[in-house]
């Protein structure tokens, strides 16, 4: 490993850097007069990069060495991650559709039927919803979490749903096949630490806010449980400009195919905030290496309370999976589809 | 209210938002043909700007008549925040002062005399530290919630002190004066709910990509279980150069002011995130308008474990103390001064 | 034309916006009670609504109404603009290579060659390099010219090259086909009027922070003058994340795409800033909507002076121009080849 | 200087580097066994740390030794800028003040007179107005440039006003006392350049998404010049929170006193976009270390054509004064006032 200190630090707070690379098994020695590039050789640690970062003598860490993360590429084949029919990574794509919320009124076995057709292997929909305001809804909750279960016990397709609480993971997870962590909880590390520790998917989505690293750390706060099944969703980040609600960022998804093992899919309704321009983003993702999609698809836009603006149709969701077809051969990746619809293509 | 509607919708989509309407007790008339200007005519609540705000056939709310929400100034007076000697808002201004995270080794009673004889009202110190990585030290927990207990016994100081899990509110409210909820906790509204049931203050910290907005409705969550009790923290919002860790946004201080009765402080060291700049960032946030700082002290920075080099040393914070009597007084404000020091002034 | 105007303004200020309504030969309404929605019933041009903008009493132009500027889609079909063998829109999608820089050393009629052979129709090189720094390379400027004017003359391939200042728009004129204005002079309103006087093609880039809406009124300075063969660029906006140099703003692209009936290519090399992410951005670009692309291509990136780390191989580039045509033929677009190269498919 | 190179470079690549550190009289050493950490020994001149920047093959400069650049503090003493009665730097504070655009109609003497009266030693005013639109009003240009002069006939005060085309500096430094490089211009080095030869005072604006890098090598192509009059002035960047139209960085200001010799001064109108909000923003820019205030303020908000919403007016003003002679006594340095006002406090 090596380090960059901070300038002119005092004897004391040197002798601290020294002290903790002891501790974790390094040799040491520094490479300029002025004691500022620090070598360290010994055998790294996943825990160990973060654990210099934290001094605040620590200007830097210029290269982590063999301290690999638990998240990091470093020569690893893709982590596949299987959920019901789909896979994600190592040459795999899955199609992820269905309502933003569960609410009132929804037919969503028929939904569920219908995305399932169409060519999603897993149905989305919100039964806690996580809301900007106190007097938005907040979601159907158990209610809604009945509905998912209805949809999955008529139609077999897997079920993806937000966790909020930590309280709820395991009535969640006697329902869902993979738990979504959304983007206003990416922060939330108890949520990172029990969801890890349940084994089960999960789809943990970027925040708005988040750098690439601080995004791929918590995974890490997963992965540090031995949950290894994790899907990285880039959504869209904040911008300077509202043109289009968030910006999607193809480069992120195009770079994190090289910095880790494991797969990451994109959320164009999120990132669009519109829904005429839903495909275009969904093809920019695949475009750019992403390893699947996951669309809001609602048969009927006018009927929804929840950022119905950018919930697609059933028809455009079906072309969006004909482009994926198209854009996934072009790195020799193949379309995971439900049996049904591969049964007829 | 006045809403703008989406261009084109369909007559089923217009029945909809008229429905809500009705239900809400407004009487409506479109101000122009193509029926997109919807004026609402009735008595407001703080809950009808959010749900109009919601359908996807509103475009904007473009005057919320006399629905006011909760947080709002609408000719309010200031809300003061008293929390053992400190006051916030109606002309006062108070300081707290502590190291970031409670540490072993930290001799914390000795912090807290400190700082309380330079100025400080209120002592801060993280028992539960929310971080980025799953290996970086993530507090001493229930250990330094004791530390914080003993402090407070020994000088009689207020304690501030961060919530990060629900299940955690009861304990730290034996000893917390007031609620923490960090900025990466802005957006957990579970959270923000429980701790609004409390009735105790809460510090309220706004994410680091929170628009104005989103941090009022952040403080509605709280303000909406009856809890009035809430200090609106601008703690530095993520920009694009990385010069100072955080841009300290004093334009929303200002704004604050205007269009919250709630009060309103700065915590400078978290947006310099380098010691040097944290007093003139702290002179900044009250001459920009706060009622208070939050700042991080610490007798000897080259200790501590988590964001050490933004701390200041005693030396600094009374010269920052020094600086807000002066400030606090261009608005004829008065800072609040513990009990033993303003004896001897 | 529907305005919102500012609340509580004087009589003698809402009088001054009613005056400009007048001249400007609109009949006006008030919607409200408050007299704060004002409809504007008239013969709509190109120029009223930045009048209306900018007065400090009008909050916002609510809808522009049939007061059109010239970029606006508002139903019209692609312009398309020819360059040399190239056409960007209607359909048309065509790609521009070369260095970033024409340097000392360079055989840049070797690289012309070699990229036209590949697919390019269109050649880009800088002779006045706009830098950061006084003291980097800032181009060779008229000795630049003249390697351009060879490279020209030896293969027939169109020439792209930036104009920093209308001093040199004759000059340069004299060899480039395609004028390019450089993100860093998207704002020099002087330039932007002086090359929209040539009517010789431009390609317009946009600045690093500027939004869609600045974007499409830089191009409103050239298409005022008369020149309607623009072609918009989008290169990456600045964000808070620096994995990536630049975010490429595909959002914008799908956007722009139907707002504005100007041709949208994608400059994948300045957003990416590293050459491994040039194809998957390259891709996404086109996936989402572009009509062509402009991609920095060197034989050799080790000798370059000037962004060298971002520049792509010719084998890379043949790549890239593979993918072009799967994802062209998406949306039923053609991918434009230089002569010799359609001879040969 | 202390570089690091790319990791995996050719043998050719490396050689690059260390050819061009020989040519500037570098003895060279790597530190490490990987050949990423170079150590250069010997004389460092300001042009150098560029020219490592500028090659692909050089991650970062870590360390530029003595290889300072012109506007570096590097110890040495504030630099003051004298523009007629005003100084800057140095422990000396001065505002700048009058209306945004020299307007038809406007009494520009009475407002000369009246900023003059309460406390500003330099006049504003833009007779060339760079714009978003080309609809928008452009400036009186010549004519504004009279009233200008008449202004200062009329006063004796200083007159600071923006130039944005090389071809107008001539012009322009007949009546202008500083020139004003606006934050549209910041990137246009033509132009930073011919200001710089004529060796007059020069304000330089930030650019809207300017890291501070960058600003300050904008400053530099000034210095280089050999002009060394340049103040400096923060006037919000962009960030992704519209409340306020910019982010005020008063960080950016903390830093570039530390940082540089030049001096720095703030722009509140600007930043705030709002009238309100101008007052506690001066006040905030001062107290984290600013030299000095332009602000704009005009007598009948309600005529004005451009910014209008963002002017003070002459009361507003007075307040302004009377907070930066408080502020700025809390650093002993001292607020200079015209002589008529010296004369009767």
């Amino acid at each position: 490993m090596l380090l960059r200190l901070q300038k002119g630090l005092l004897a004391e707070q040197v002798e601290a850097v020294l002290a903790l690379a002891r501790e974790l098994g390094y040799r040491t020695r520094f490479l300029d007069e002025r004691s500022e590039i620090l070598l360290l050789d010994g055998a790294g640690r996943p825990e160990h990069r973060s654990k210099f970062e934290d001094l605040a003598s620590v200007k830097s860490v210029l290269d982590a060495g063999d301290a690999r993360e638990r998240h990091e590429r470093d020569g690893r084949a893709d982590t596949v991650v299987r959920v019901g029919d789909a896979r994600f990574g190592g040459g795999f794509v899955s199609l992820i559709a269905g309502p933003c919320a569960v609410e009132d009124g929804d037919r969503l076995v028929d939904i569920a039927r219908e995305v399932q057709r169409l060519g999603a292997t897993l149905l989305r929909g919100g039964a806690w919803k996580p809301r900007t305001s106190p007097y938005s809804f907040q979601g159907l909750r158990a209610e809604g979490l009945a509905r998912l279960a209805e949809a999955k016990a008529a139609t077999g397709i897997g079920i993806v749903t937000e966790v909020l609480d930590p309280r709820d993971i395991a009535a969640i997870g006697e329902v869902a096949d993979m738990f979504q962590i959304g983007a206003r909880s990416m922060t939330n590390s108890t949520l990172l630490v029990e969801v890890g520790r349940t084994k089960k998917p999960v789809l943990l989505k970027r925040g708005l806010q988040a750098s690439v690293r601080e995004f791929l750390l918590a995974a890490e706060f997963i992965l540090a449980q031995g949950n290894t099944q994790v899907v990285l969703c880039e959504r869209g980040i904040r911008g300077f400009d509202t043109t289009t609600r968030n910006l999607l960022d193809v480069g992120a998804v195009a770079h994190l195919k090289r910095a880790t093992h494991l797969p990451v899919i994109v959320d164009p309704s999120h990132a669009a905030g519109r829904s005429e321009l839903v495909r275009p983003l969904a093809r920019a993702g695949l475009a750019a290496g992403a390893d699947g999609l996951i669309v809001e698809v609602h048969p009927d836009p006018s009927e929804v309370h929840s950022d119905g603006s950018q919930a697609v149709s059933p028809e455009t969701f079906a072309q969006i999976v004909a482009d994926s077809l198209v854009i996934a051969a072009l790195d020799e990746k193949r379309v995971v589809l439900p049996e049904p619809v591969r049964a007829t293509r």
